[in-house]
């Protein structure tokens, strides 16, 4: 069950860092969606590292390949398998982590919960799981576009250095600098920033913040599944996630009811609106129209390039300085696996509300 | 699924606020394991309306009936149903709510969602719900105690008012203040504030924080249900959170890797620790053995004693000014809830991780 | 997992023979649909024990009570909980079961599996459980009869006696004998057989045909959840079933492609259907718009009302006499749980079809 | 949903009969298992297609290649993805076929379903899905052989020709012959019944039994997912399947409690078993250590060699003559496939009733 994502719209992946392949398969994509090959890769792109001098300088192509559920350009309702070979593996790097375990990475949990692990580049515990993540969400895109669903992400702060205005930014900009932020004087900030922490063989933590437009009113499950509780674990299993906040988020834990609450009110069209959105686009667990938004706070990356002292998986004192190419801050990587998450916490959410009241047109 | 939480132990809950019960079914109690029907009457009075200054004044036994599923006092590894009939509904108090929609509470979404709702009290979106949470997770406790776990939670911050320590705090006592803040000063500022708002017909947010200890390492799933991951959708889910954050948290984006890392160590017995916990006992979404902490941001009730600014189904301007007995914080209420969530989670891991390798000798 | 069945509409079930209460939980109940509180009594009715002479004398009222999810007579689509408090009964008849196994029964696989078992009147593993069935399947039938799906089951044979054709039957003379079969002579013989069967102190098995009319094309998942798939083990899950198969069955396993395949033709509406229904109404596990028909084997009931061989628990030997009140033949009781079971399933089949394609109208 | 299958243990398959690839991802599998990738071969060679005169002359290798989850030799708890490429295609065969319903195929239940269909060699709706099971069902048995589960099938008849014994045969003869019948001389039988069929253009149907040996007691969950539901649905969802039965099956339905019920008895050493086993080795939905035997009927194949009559998507009445290359007869096939889903289904249960008692050990 660990490895699957979603109810009705569910990715399922797997793949180890230095295994053969990355991949997964979409299980529960309607029928009738036109799928755009291109665009897949052009979010894994988005994605893969050696894009920029502010992330790890591997150079991985990550092509992917489609394998089944989808002909003549249109998703049949079967499911759709993909994967990325993996190609520019450098197993060497790792040999001397074999018996070591990094600092706040996953060797020793994997060890502790199954006895033994692929060392290689993390085995399954590296951030390359997030290629079929981000396949996903491309696939979860399509079908949510025709519906006017709009969904985007962007640096919110690297470090000490943050957006200056605390409200939602528009799409424009966050595309037009490496660090994926949407305000450009921030931006150059936020980059020379990240290549000092780099300079110094350090790593440094930072905010991505999410955007969803378009949603209608209506979708989630109003107890264990509403909408923020599926956004906040699609989240919190992205890569190095240690918190997840909506709407005003622990801001409002320091408000009262009375600068808090959204007031209704009715535009000139009759439809029902709110003055302000503290509720970030969800009541009650469920979206009422409006703009949703939300933060996840990535820590900084536990792989150093300097010497760090550890133990071996036997408890023996030793130092560790990693050979791997590593990145210095994770939120420009991170920002179209945020996308993607989202993406597909949305259609789920949507297929599932489609069986809220029944329909008898089919 | 909307209204069941758990993989192998699974609460599904029912009732609205005003209908004839309150209560849910565990599925997957694991057989053979000691019920106290004494501590579950105990956790639902620590989360019962009227038992304090700072909270609602209805006045609410929860009386908890077990249906089925033990016998002489013991699991039998059959469903544990259980129910908690209403008995204190002043339904009038809502009649002028029908067809007005609470700013901030889910009348409208439901109403979008479902094309009808019932509005006594919030029906099914009121915070009574939490009382099957609360027998769930007393039942989650029971498993667990005999392995050494112990869970709790405690107030950290009231609107502005926050422990001096950003640490653990340890749990004794935290059931001397009706705030349940582990600090008897704070306790005492956090009161004043409290009831200062109630005072103006207004309410305030706040901040509980959970603890595990005794947590073994493996659990977790690695990939999409991280115990980071699985914990942050059992917070989420709770009425009027707004955000979730484990170990370091949204300060962790602040820092650098070399002051986020937590060191191995070993200790003069052998055991591998670490020096420092900015994981919060979680690598790589796989307990690591230490202690887990995390918290949840609520925020204010948006159901103000004062005229509110609203409209009706039909977007016709009105005002509302709630009759009923409300809450003007609900943290003091949270804490027991907190612990039922993070008791299930903590199982239901638990259990799933006696999969992960095959033992013949059952 | 065990005592939840269903993926959108899903019914959670609890409840010993002779603990407080037999009930349940329907979550995933579409909202606006009309609930006639009359009508699940009635169902329940017709599984009651004590309604004709060739059924157990134990004469259980079987009242049932809802307990949430419903407001002035429609579903709300929050959860529908409900529950049949026991009454009547006699647990001092299995003071001497305590301790034996009697055989062909649960009671030591039951203890294989959780190391101790309610032993009074075979606690869970009771058919009293049906009851929560009969209730969850008059509310899946709530939701279907609008869109024009007929639901029926009847007695196809009772030991060697048998219905004299093998096509699918009117629902017409059903209800008219207490053996519930369609035809009345064969009704006739076959409540002799079972009432000589009862004089004997001896038990007899019997075979349940059930019927599904109006279901659209289009329904059930074409690989693992098959719809034939779904309700194989909805109906293999009753209790005592041996056998399942639909359409031309076992029988098709004789026979060769030129006589079983089902030939299409174009009805002068221009409606595509077929010339026969070997098929059973699926093709590839999807409803193709015939009538979907199947069989269900029932055993003879386990516990003969005569001196039986067994063993205690541990391995002593020992003779049995049961001395509660039980059925000869379980058919006639059985017809409303399969008519319950298929009901679900095809509502379930059909609310899973509702995220085949993706729709934008609400 | 649809294309996944089991609980913890849980196979998710892809693919069309002339898309790129057929696999699927097992997740769940437990860590520290040997995986023998020769003996998966093996496997799929016993299903492949131009094995033997009785089966489709289609020569396709099937050679399957695993991407993820296994380090030397052993699995480590991650997913098992895998694939077969798909390369002796002649999707021309089926150009005729892109607007033709053939009879008792999936193609006109799938156009109402998607609104679309893959219709080279029945697309997804192929048996060439099965490839994923066999390979899935290699990956349980490696977990549970050092258990000592040992899992078989065989042909029991082929049309009117079947073994002459009730009782359950030893596998040692089924790979003897090509139709996979235990029994010489009824082999002998049928591969002339077969061969005559195909000479015919005709096909024919059969039923495979299947027997499980060394299965503990105390796997099955009691209500819903009983051990025979799971396996019943488990046989139901393979291509062709009519029923499905147990033990004394429909042939119970026939018979005397007295004379079905088996008694219990003790062996010297202690051990309770039971002197018949009517039952099939699961008593309440839970296995008791006796032998698990079961049967599944399969139809004759719907491609027929020879003219026959049918209708356009548009209703127009044309005539088929089906080009490509068909089994006259699935048994000799189904046998591995068979093999393969109670290999899974037994796994399945086996790892969830490692949670029915808590395990602290680990």
């Amino acid at each position: 069950m660990s490895n699957s994502f979603g109810n009705i719209f569910r990715l399922t992946t797997f793949g180890e860092s230095h295994g053969v392949a990355i991949g997964g398969i979409v299980d529960g994509m309607p029928a009738g969606v036109e799928i755009d090959t291109d665009f897949i890769q052009h979010q894994l792109d988005r994605r893969r590292p050696g894009q920029s001098a502010i992330v790890t300088s591997r150079n991985e192509a990550d092509r992917v390949e489609i394998l089944s559920g989808v002909i003549n350009g249109v998703s049949t309702g079967t499911p759709i398998a993909f994967e990325v070979r993996n190609t520019n593996q450098r197993s060497n790097d790792y040999d001397n982590m074999a018996h070591t375990y990094r600092p706040s990475h996953a060797d020793m949990t994997y060890d502790a919960k199954y006895g033994l692990r692929d060392h290689r580049g993390g085995g399954r515990s590296s951030a390359r799981e997030t290629i079929a993540r981000v396949v996903g969400g491309a696939l979860a895109m399509f079908a949510l576009r025709p519906a006017g669903v709009e969904i985007y992400a962007y640096t919110r702060s690297v470090g000490d250095i943050s957006l200056p205005s605390s409200g939602i930014y528009p799409p424009d900009h966050i595309e037009e600098n490496i660090v994926r932020c949407p305000d450009p004087d921030t931006a150059v900030r936020m980059i020379e920033l990240i290549k000092q922490v780099k300079s110094e063989g350090d790593t440094i933590g930072g905010i991505v913040e999410g955007v969803i437009k378009g949603c209608p009113a209506g979708l989630g499950e109003p107890v264990f599944d509403k909408l923020h509780s599926m956004l906040g674990a699609a989240m919190l299993s992205i890569n190095a996630a240690k918190g997840f906040e909506y709407g005003m988020g622990f801001a409002g834990s320091r408000m009262r009811g009375s600068e808090a609450i959204d007031i209704f009110s009715t535009t000139p069209s009759g439809r029902i609106t709110t003055l302000s959105n503290h509720s970030g686009g969800i009541q009650g667990g469920i979206s009422n129209g409006n703009d949703i938004d939300f933060r996840v706070a990535f820590k900084p990356v536990a792989t150093l390039l300097k010497d760090v002292a550890t133990v071996t998986d036997e408890g023996a004192p030793t130092t560790l300085r990693a050979k791997g190419r590593h990145d210095p801050c994770v939120v420009a990587r991170a920002v179209p696996v945020v996308e993607a998450m989202a993406a597909m916490t949305i259609l789920d959410a949507w297929l599932l509300n489609q069986t809220t009241r029944l329909s008898f047109d089919r």
